[in-house]
Order: structure tokens, then sequence, then C-alpha cells
């Protein structure tokens, strides 16, 4: 488990072993059953989850009352509410274990303390933010502009082990295609 | 102009007088004339810029060939193009400027070494990145979610100066409503 946070903090950012020892410290373990919570609406977000296998899904309820997903995470990711994160604020979404989840949870305050002790990690969440601002831009600007049909294929490019592991009416709704569209797509690929 | 800065980069991290002079000392200074570019889709984005006053638009054309707009950029804002910055690719959108606008550039391999030099610019940075995907997280989950009527009264509380100085048709743009249908809401208000 050690080994998997080490070969992660390093990717962007060389952090020496003391380091790695100092950050793990601070990371405490657990089992997120299937359908589990980590995060409910409502609720103020006072952890970041490090996620060593599973998935969870952040989403909402519009004003017409249905689930819309905003993004789906996977092994290695860091996920959050980040507006009740930062803000300390409710939170707008709810963040669910589609699978059975094992994370790593690291608490705001701890956090905040090692940046200032390893100034390397703040370099480090410096660059994972960029790169959801990326991601999320991203999705804005150009894949909603996509056609669905080349949406699902991107998908299936970025993410080749996911499909089957995410109920088929969730994919539907982070595509922002019917159920019904999907399927047939599903056919045809 | 200085004066600015500084009163800017002390509002989430206090820097010494020598800090800001080293940072200052690598921000060039342009005047951008009204609808003159900083940015073409296509070119790749070396630079990040501080707006000191104006107003600059970023937005793309669509599938259909309509004009996008996902942000518009005020004083004391860093503008650049996320995703063609940091990854160096050519950008998807295009900056503009509406109004004049004065400008501080930064170039990116300044910045990065002034991340190792001063590491408080990376926590700076940091935070401002977080801002910026909590507020582009909000617009995506609540914000289109409002009835385009509460989207066009909560844009002029947030930025009450800001409609007069815009395009109407922009303002439509950006909250994805029709030029029409804005009008009537500017007669009720």
């Amino acid at each position: 488990m050690k080994e998997q946070v080490k070969t992660y903090l390093n990717r962007y950012v060389l952090f020496s072993d003391s380091e790695i020892d100092e950050i793990y410290s601070k990371l405490s373990y657990k089992t997120v059953p299937k359908k589990d919570f980590i995060l409910r609406e409502g609720q103020v977000c006072k952890k970041k989850y490090f996620i060593l296998n599973g998935l969870l899904r952040s989403f909402y309820i519009d004003s017409k009352g249905n689930e819309k997903i905003t993004q789906f995470a996977l092994e290695n990711w860091w996920v959050t509410d980040m507006e009740s994160f930062i803000n300390q604020t409710p939170a707008l979404s709810s963040i669910q274990a589609l699978e059975k989840t094992e994370v790593l949870i690291i608490d705001k305050i701890d956090l905040e303390n090692l940046y200032v002790s390893i100034p390397k990690l703040e370099r480090l969440f410096r660059i994972i933010t960029e790169n959801m601002l990326i991601a999320i831009q991203r999705r804005n600007n150009v894949y909603l502009q996509m056609k669905s049909k080349d949406r699902y294929f991107d998908l299936i490019k970025q993410l080749p082990n996911f499909i089957q592991r995410v109920p088929q009416y969730m994919i539907a709704s982070y595509l922002e295609i019917t159920p019904e569209y999907l399927s047939e797509l599903r056919k045809t690929s």
C-alpha cells in the first residue's frame, strides 16, 4: 500500500523517503463497501480521499430530481468535493462507492500542515489541480460538443476497462445521452 | 502598478518585499487594444496574463460555427488557456480584449523558476487554481441548472458593473440564452 502511494507521489515530484514517511503517517486507511457514501450532499467535506483500488462517483440531484453524474474516480485518483473542502461549506454533491473501494484519507488540517513542512507536496497538488481544471474545461468545451457517439468511443478509448464496471444508466448519465441510445451504440461497437 | 500587484499577491499569501521585487522583475507590461487577441485558437500559449484593468473574454467556435464564451476576465484576474499553457499544445480557444486592457505578462519558464525560488508563489497558484476549479464546477453543476432568469440576476449580483461593459449578445452566449430573451429580462429588472 505504501509502495503504491510512493509511486504515485513520485510521478510528478520527487520526494525523499523521509518526506514520503511524513506524508504517509498522516493517511488513514478505510474500506468503503459498495454503495456506501463517503460524502452526502449537505455535509461539510473535511477530507480528501486517495483511491487505492475500486471506483467512486460524484453526483448531484438536479432540479427535476434526476441524478447527474459529474465524475467517476478510479485507482490513484484523489477525490473530494472541492468547494466544500476548500470553503468548508455544505457539499452540493454526493460521493458514492460503485464497487468495494479501498481509500487512504487525509484531513484538511493535516494536509495544510504538510503543505508548510513539505512544499513539494504543495507543488504536487498545484499540478494535480491544474490537470483537473484542464480535464473539466476540456469536458465542457470540447467533449460536450462532440456527437454523443464520439463521446462514447472516446470514453472507451480513454478508459477501456471502465465501461464494464459501471451500470449502463450511469454511463449514459455521464455522457448525457439516453440509456436506449447507449444500448444502440454498444451493439455497433 | 507595482502596488496593485503587491496588494493582489498578498491577498492569499504574505510575501516579503524582496519576493515581490523578484516576482515583479519577471513581469512585462502590455496594452492590448480593444478587439485585439492575446491568444488565437491553434497557437501554443506560453504566457499567463495578469489583468491590471480592462476586460477579456475566452471563447471557442462550436461545431455549428457559433461563438461560445467560456469566461470573462476582469481586473486582478489571471488569464491563460490552461491546457495549452500546461501541456504546450495548440489552444482550443481564443482570448480577446473587449476593452482596451492593460496586462502584466509572465512567461511559463519564468513562472516555473519562480515556483522553485519562491515556494509561496506556488501556494498562491495552488489556491487560485483551486478557486478556478470550484468556480467552473459551480457553473457546471449549479449555475447551468438554474432557470435562465436566475442566472441573469445572479450575474448582475456577482458583477454589478459588468453587464454594461459587454455587448448583450456576448452576455447571452455566456448565459446560454437567446439575445431576445436577455432583452426581455433586462426590461423587467
